[in-house]
Parts: C-alpha cells; structure tokens; sequence
C-alpha cells in the first residue's frame, strides 16, 4: 500500500510531516548527518542562486552551498540549460563521449601538476582511488594522515577524524582512533597520523615508518582541523620527506580547489603528485577526479600489459557531471576566483568588525572564498587547539539555529561558510548584521566558553 | 591555451581524433575501463531508447544499458521530464528534500527485507558502507566473498575478483588475491574468498574463522563469476550459518535487483539482513543504496547517543538522483518486470536455437533480464569453470568487435546482455540473426577453443 501513496505528491505537508514519513523508511530520517537537526530536517521546495526556499515558503539566504559543492550557487542558468540538452541526449553508456575530453582538458590546461586525470563518482571514490594508485604505484601499503582532517568515508582516510581529548593520546605520537566502531584493527595499524602543520613531529612519526608509507595525504585547509592553511614550510617539510623516502604528496582538494583558479596547491612552492578533487567540479552532480602526475597516473592505464590498478565504474565520467562540471569551471575563470575571493575577504573583515563591536572572543580563519568563524581569542593553529568540547557544540548550534529559524540564514554546522558567485556584497552585510545582532545577544554564553 | 581550444565545440571530429585528445588528457584515454577498445573508443553523440548514435552518424542497438544500468534504456520522456523539472528547482543541498523520502517509500515497499534505507553515490559505496554496518553492528571486523565476485572497488570486496589459474590455488581455501598491486596484506588476511555454490567447501571456510567474520557477502547472480544464480540452497546453508555465528547475511543487489520486483532475493526463502544497490534505481545518474532491518541500520542513525557508524555524503539521496530514481522504479512495475523477464527469456531461447543451428560448443546462463553467452558446452556452476583463459578473451574480443563494427550491435563485454524495457521482439530478432551469422563464421574457432 506504501506505494500507492508514495505516488501521490502530498501537497500542503509540513517539515515533521515529512520526517515522519521520512522516519520510517530511512534510517534516522535522512541519507546524510549533515542535513539532520533537531527535532526533524527541513525540506526543500526550490533554490535560484543564493536561495532556499522550503517546502513551507521560507526563503533562506545559503552560504553552505551543498557542503562547498555549488561554487555558482543554485540552479545557475547556463548549467540548468547545459545539463537539460545532454539530458535529451542520454545521461551514461557503455561508451565514451567529448565531454569527458574537453572537461579533461580545461582541469588539466588549470594546474601544472594535473597531467592526466581520471573521473569517478564521489570524493570519497576520489580520495580512495588516490590512496590504492599510491600504493599501486611506490609498492608500499601505508598511508599518514593529519589527526581530525575529513576525507570522506574511505576506512583508511577516516581513522583519527572524529578523535577527542579522550583517546587521542600524546601529540608526539596521535593514536590512530577509528570512526565507525569494530574498524579493524588492522586499518588501523596502517595508518600514521600526524599533527597538522608539526613539522618536526609530522617528519619524525614519518620516518618511524618510511619503509612501508606510500603516501602522505594533506587537505591543504582542512575544514574540520580548523579550516586554516598548511604553511609552506609544511608542506615543502613534507614534499622533502616523500622525496627521500619512495613515497607520494597526496592532496585532497575536494573542498579547497575552489581557493585559486589553479587549486590550493598553487599557494605552495611544491606541487602534489597525485590531487583528488570533487565538489564544485560536478556543478551541482556527483562527481570526483584523481589527477596527477603521467607516471603515476599510468597505474591506472588500461593499455598497459600489467595493469597494477585495474578500475571502473558505472557512472564515471558520464556526460550530466562532465557537462555540468565543464560550464561551472569555465564560468570560475581567473578574474570570477578572484571575484569571490575578494568579496570573501570583505566578508570576513566585515565580521572580525562584528566581532569586535560585540565584544566576544572570536576570530576567523580560512582561504579564498571559505572561512569559518571560532568561538576562541586567537586563531586556532593546531585540531587539538580547535577542538570544540560539547558545550563548544551545543552553543554553535544555537548560533546555527539561530541563524536558520529567526536570520534565514544557512551556514555550515561548524560556523563556516563556503561562498558561491551569486552571493553580493548586499547578502555579506544581511549575513554581518545578523551576526552582531546574535553574537550581542549571546555574548554572557560566548564570554562563559572562553573563561 | 587549451582551455581555448576545449571551449569550442569542434564539430566533425573522428573518434580517433578525439581520442588523440583524450590521450593527452586522461591516462590511457578514458576514465573507465571497461569502454576502452582498441584501437581507440567510440564516442556517443546522442542516444534514445535502445539506439545509441556515435559522432560520426552510426546507431546502433544496445544491450549493454550502462553496464546493466538503464532499465528504461536511454533518455525515457518520463525521465528526461522530471529531471528537466527538477533542475530547474536545484541539484543538491545542505538540506533534505521530499524526493528521497517518496523514493526511499517506494522502495521499501517492494521489498519486505527493506525495513530502512539510506541513499550513497555508487554501487562501490554501497556495498563499503553496508560492510562497515556489519562491522559496526556486529562487532568483528572480517567478511567472506566469492572468488570471482565484482563488487565495485572498495580493497575488501574486491579481493580475488581476477583470480586465475596461476594464483588462485586449492579450491579447499582459495588465495586471497589483490586486484590492486600492493594492497595491503592486512586486507588480504581480513577477507575469506569462498567458492560460490559450495555449501560443503564454503561453510567450512566460514567455521575456520567464525569469531571474526562481520558478514558473509553474496551477489546472487554475479556476472563476473558466470551469471548464473546461486542456488537456494547455497544461500540458506549461509543464512543459517550466519545466524549461528552472529554475523550478517549481506546481499550486493547492484545489478541483480532488476530480476525480481522485489530482487533477486525475492527468489530465496531467506531474507539478507543488508543489501546494497545501485544501477537501475538511480534512472540513469549516479546512485548507490543500502537497506535492511531496522535493528542493524539503525549503526547509521544520527539520533543515538552512540553512533556506531557516522557517515554523510555530499550528493547522497540528492533529488536529482532520487526523483530520477523514483520515476524510473514506479514504471518498472510488476507487470513491466514480468514482461521484460519473458522477452529476454524469449530471447535466451532464440540465442540458444541460434547455438544449436551454427552448431558450435556454447550455451548461456542468467536470470530475469540479463543472460551470458559461455562457450563450452555445459553451463558451467562455478568460477573456475567459468574461467575464461586468454584464448578465449581474444575470440570473444573479437566476436564482440565483430558485433560492434559490422552489426551494429553493442553486448557487454563478457557476451553479458542486459536489457532494458525499450527493446522489442523486433530488436531480438536482430541479435539473433547477427549472432547466427557471427558464430556460423566463426565454428571453427570457436570449436578448437572446447577442445
């Protein structure tokens, strides 16, 4: 019978009345914990450039923009009108097709390291493909990765995202903490993790191992470390280890590629061997892409006699994500990144104002069009220094529903904002003015977490 | 400057000229395997129903669907019209949408083991969630899967997937054999290959390591294996392993669901705990599921205290996917399942005539709406007899280019058809007489390679 009614569209329903039907198909109500709130999630009716509107009428001014994904915002013309004529044509076969080319060619023609690329589905596909080609390719099984840095849900990228002060043990040697419970133990024991931007701890823990590391994975402005940058001392520190040691720079720009017209890896005066991407090079669809350097990426080269990473997959390189990703990243051209970059820093002045007039201990870190606003003096340089404790949490989301039920206001639930080009400067100050009038508000709560 | 050159959109290009490009580009030209050819792939300028036309004007008939992903064939009205619609609302959000929630409705009321449901990218997510679930649920960390068996590219699942003669070893306890040149030896240990249909040899295997095995994955008609469908008595013998040793009976359903309305587990008298999907439930865009009892799904849910197995993902359940999904799956009904099932039965037993009549040492296998052409006489039961030697790749190779280049028919590349409700009786017709005339050609080869 469920399906009977599954196939009338229920007009009129609330936000509960959804979830409640939600609750009892899906699993906690919702596919992915990010878009989960308390007491239920709120439904989406439709969204044009830098706005929601919900399924109740509420329009709302989105600075999350899909988790970083939408770099031109919502429904953005010329990608809707793109994306509707491939649609006609067939969406994916068994066969290839140019737009997976000319999309190959705008990446590649960006960033000087991207000399081939392979398309896949997800960041989280993208992030594992980088690791096994890095493997495949030093003959080596380890991976080191920073305590607390997000790389999608690949066991092995994983470890040590969600450690706490509880388990996270001596900052001379971070344990390797899993995130999904009976991880096995031997993930674990395969994976170095290092503390962000600690040369002199990162290289000795690196050189414990160096043996068996096949790769060093950095996101270079980790979002859920703190979202500030990896100094170039850093990564050069890193680069130089690799060099010595028969092992590969991984980056994982899925959220960062957005920061210059050429990735974050532009700001460094090393370049990565192997970059997995996502995101905004979708336009709005599922997408990832390993890119990197030819003798590497040959790994994966089906016209070798011993192929050492065979791969596939089903909807790799369709046309919709390839056409999508095309139109968006020809529209991020050098003067649109810098554009947004501009106006992104307007922003976040525009807020350290804010958080001066209202007299809190906050400040802000970040890069090109990111930044995330810390309930803490100074700026955090480390995980275990950005940590937010529970009540941390609890106060941020206040803030969050704060801004999301009386500002209409979107950010992301760790304070952070990821811009799209079709915000203005009119919508940086609705976002300014509804902060001073919030963080006045909760200033007695904001002072009581710093103390 | 290439950049330039790929925002023209260069009319009358060859498919090797383009693949010139490519090459450049993408390392060895594509982004998945299984559409290289050589000398070079073709390239898809359009494709509607069951026609796909290539840039330089051929169409031609498709049997492939995507890799078994288009139920409806290519650019169905009803779908194109509901993505064309659904565009024009937005692609994806930091927010839920009613789509996943209609869709996830529909699904589970199909299936009576699909309690609850949470929506991924890809076939290769789904089935690396639905272990890290058992794993969480279950608290061990190993699973067991089939030599042979392709379950998208996550490390364990794809363990022994292109084992051959000269690695797979003793039958009694097959070789775990790495895909993935230097996959860790630690996953290889993780993970039991157990021969499929062999309740005798497998259930033994699984008691050999019964304390630490999460769950036992089966994909019930693999079609890397043979295509043809484990026996009702191989999965009970398993099912009621797994109950006796508190570890999970895990289906991956990601090509196999199309078989019954309600899968191919519709066909056993157990039920699996978990199942992942993928392929036709995304109607023609990038999806992946994973659905079971509510107790164990339940690892997922944001609303416990402990979540066992946090996980999000940035495209999960978008609406594109789910509303393109949801259209697709409402029309493949029960009587559209039960008619696609009797003219591809229909068309086994033309195939099966044409055999006889060209008189040569084949025969096929499947189930629903997919089939296998084998040549050797008997159907064989297990992946080693299944086995192809590089003799015989090259003749079906070449059997396949003949079908391509000068009948204008695409099968996949296994001699695997997967059909979709867009062909006819009409269009069966065609297959036959092109394989007759191929196989008539070809006896004598095809005779020496039974020999």
């Amino acid at each position: 019978m469920k399906s009977k009614i599954s196939n009338q569209i229920l007009k009129g329903e609330s936000h509960n009345g959804i979830y409640q039907r939600a609750v009892e198909v899906l699993t906690g109500g919702v596919s992915r914990n990010t878009i989960f709130r308390k007491p239920h999630p709120y439904y989406v009716a439709s969204a044009n450039g830098s706005y929601i509107t919900d399924i109740e009428g509420k329009k709302r001014l989105d600075f999350a923009n899909n988790m970083a994904s939408l770099i031109h915002g919502h429904s953005h013309p010329a990608i809707v009108k793109s994306v509707t004529e491939q649609l006609k044509k067939g969406s994916a076969f068994t066969m290839a097709t140019e737009a997976e080319v000319t999309f190959a060619e705008l990446l590649t023609s960006r960033s000087p390291g991207f000399e081939k690329i392979r398309f896949i589905n997800s960041g989280t596909e993208a992030v594992m493909t980088m690791i096994k080609a890095a493997r495949a390719y030093t003959g080596k099984s380890m991976i080191a990765k920073a305590e607390g840095a997000y790389h999608g849900t690949y066991d092995y990228a994983e470890i040590s995202q969600t450690s706490n002060p509880s388990n996270w043990g001596d900052i001379d040697k971070p344990n390797a903490i899993p995130v999904v419970q009976s991880t096995p133990q031997r993930i674990l024991d395969d994976v170095v993790i290092y503390p962000f931007n600690d040369i002199e701890r990162t290289i000795h823990l690196l050189d414990q191992n160096a043996d068996q590391i096949a790769c060093v994975l950095i996101d270079p402005v980790p979002h859920r470390i703190g979202l500030f940058p990896a100094t170039n001392e850093f990564v050069e520190a890193i680069y130089n280890w690799t060099r010595r040691n028969n092992a590969l720079l991984a980056f994982d720009e899925v959220v960062t590629y957005r920061v210059n017209y050429a990735g974050m890896q532009d700001s460094y005066s090393v370049k990565p061997d192997l970059t997995a991407m996502a995101k905004i090079i979708g336009g709005g669809f599922a997408i990832g892409a390993l890119a990197g350097k030819s003798e590497i990426m040959q790994v994966l080269d089906p016209r070798e006699t011993f192929l050492r990473h065979p791969h596939s997959g089903t909807f790799s390189a369709n046309p919709i994500s390839t056409t999508a990703g095309r139109v968006t990243m020809e529209m991020f051209d050098e003067q649109a990144v810098s554009n947004l970059n501009a106006l992104t820093m307007n922003a976040r002045k525009q807020i350290e104002e804010v958080i001066k007039i209202a007299d809190i201990p906050a400040c802000t870190t970040g890069a090109g069009s990111m930044f995330r606003i810390h309930f803490q003096k100074n700026a955090p340089n480390t995980y275990r220094d950005a940590y937010q404790n529970k009540e941390t949490k609890a106060v941020i989301d206040e803030l969050i529903d704060y801004l999301f039920l009386k500002e209409d206001i979107i950010v992301i639930n760790t304070m952070t904002c990821m811009f799209a080009t079709s915000l203005t400067q009119k919508t940086v100050d609705r976002l300014s003015e509804a902060l001073l009038r919030e963080l006045k508000l909760m200033k007695p709560i904001l002072d009581s977490l710093a103390s």
